[in-house]
């Protein structure tokens, strides 16, 4: 997907949030949005949103020495999430179409998105776990999406999200034992799960994880391992969470899914819905 | 009030509209938006958001070649407030504290602002009537205003908006028939009223209008022209309608009553209140 005018107002919102994430000193955040309004200068429509963001990300941990401004958020979220497990679990081992209602909270999960303004809480995940099983999603794609995992040998697993992850850990173990490899960031961005927080939820003792050796908030091929492409080429089926992964190998002929809840005006146009949307999107093959 | 670091998304947000009024050729709107990024990285955040804001709109109008972007939306705001008139007139008359009601019509009409992001329409002024009409102002600052106006010999009121100036019509033709001066910007600038608007509002009628020979949106003193000055430093009250006149006034120490709605977050930081409150503020004295 490419970039929007309107996901310059955006980035200086997600550069002014996270510098005050880090520090308090109102001359370094100013410092900081004044190099950011460098980087839009020289910015590129055609790349996705998040090749953009990395950039910007990149800056303030430079320039506030801190590589990692979401470390207490993401535990928070993952802490928080953990908390919502047994009950969701419960609602999975209950449900007339167990594999349908993983997914459904897979997508539910999504919502825990600090790059996209959302400061999920109790209540925000309530309701998006609410929405996201009830909300219209077409039964056809849906079908599809569980006969490709039927059938799929070597699954790939494109994690999000902290906190998300714990509902990825949901829908794993309802496609186990079939092949997964999950897939995390190489480095910290925004909330977005790394290694660390495939041990706290508990995934990296159920597949194997693979980091994509990327910090951007998003996959962008060409900045990621051999050793994750390699996983990437392997994959019969992948499954990418969140707006970063759409937004970034939507245009890739891959055997893609995505699993998304819109959470901005943009994604709602490009993926022709509307903001609060639980999406299975199937890429172009 | 000096710039926030929060205004710099929201400068970004109104150069985007602004450009999407005036042209649909993208490319310009890019390059308009990256000339923005460039004005973002010379900011003086102790200089009022309109300083910057001024600087924004005037680029937009040279690269489009477009001096009046809110030409047609200035004019359907007079129309549709003008019929609101009758309804609001006769509301005055049946009040028991008509010059109060007069005054909380005046600071519902600041809800017609194109720069605060706000699409004013019948339902949106509709509310914001009920909510002025109804919202707690203190009863002493509302008792002050009223008699600095009954001992005023040289009234000077500053205008704000398109659409809204028929509301200060009303707070005006109770005023009357002591000495007003009323005040418009000298050039076209967002949605924001010039001397075409008093004329369609029958204000022109009523009471002298000046311009200030700006086209601030906001009175910023040192772009004002002499004429503007002498009106200013004679009058011995000042009634000064909005966020813009409120931010870039608000450290003058003149008599100054500003009357306003709260529009954004800043502002609502900056004033003790929230998003949605109608405002009577003294300038300090």
């Amino acid at each position: 997907m490419k970039t929007y005018l309107d996901c310059i107002p955006c980035f200086f919102r997600q550069a002014l949030k996270t510098s005050r994430i880090v520090t308090n000193d109102e001359a370094l955040q100013e410092y900081i949005l004044k190099q950011v309004s460098k980087l839009i200068g020289q910015l590129d429509l055609l790349k996705p949103p998040p090749y953009t963001a990395y950039k910007v990300y990149q800056l303030i941990s430079k320039l506030t020495e801190c590589e990692d401004p979401y470390l207490d958020i993401k535990k928070a979220s993952n802490n928080l999430a953990l908390k919502f497990y047994p009950k969701m679990k419960q609602l999975i081992k209950e449900s007339p179409t167990p594999m349908e209602t993983a997914i459904r909270l897979a997508i539910a999960g999504n919502i825990i998105d600090f790059g996209a303004g959302i400061e999920a809480n109790k209540e925000i995940i309530e309701k998006s776990i609410k929405s996201s099983l009830q909300y219209k999603i077409s039964k056809s794609v849906i079908s599809k999406l569980q006969s490709s995992i039927s059938k799929a040998e070597n699954i790939l697993y494109i994690g999000d999200n902290a906190g998300e992850i714990v509902f990825d850990k949901l829908l794993i173990e309802q496609i186990l034992p079939r092949k997964i490899t999950y897939v995390v960031r190489g480095k910290p961005i925004i909330n977005d799960v790394t290694l660390v927080d495939a041990i706290d939820s508990g995934i990296s003792s159920l597949v194997e994880v693979v980091e994509n050796g990327s910090s951007a908030p998003g996959t962008i091929l060409e900045t990621c391992s051999p050793e994750f492409m390699q996983c990437y080429n392997d994959a019969d089926l992948i499954i990418a969470k969140g707006q970063g992964n759409y937004e970034t190998l939507n245009e890739e002929r891959n055997k893609i899914f995505f699993l998304l809840k819109v959470k901005c005006a943009i994604v709602a146009e490009d993926t022709a819905s509307e903001v609060g949307s639980s999406l299975i999107i199937r890429s172009e093959q």
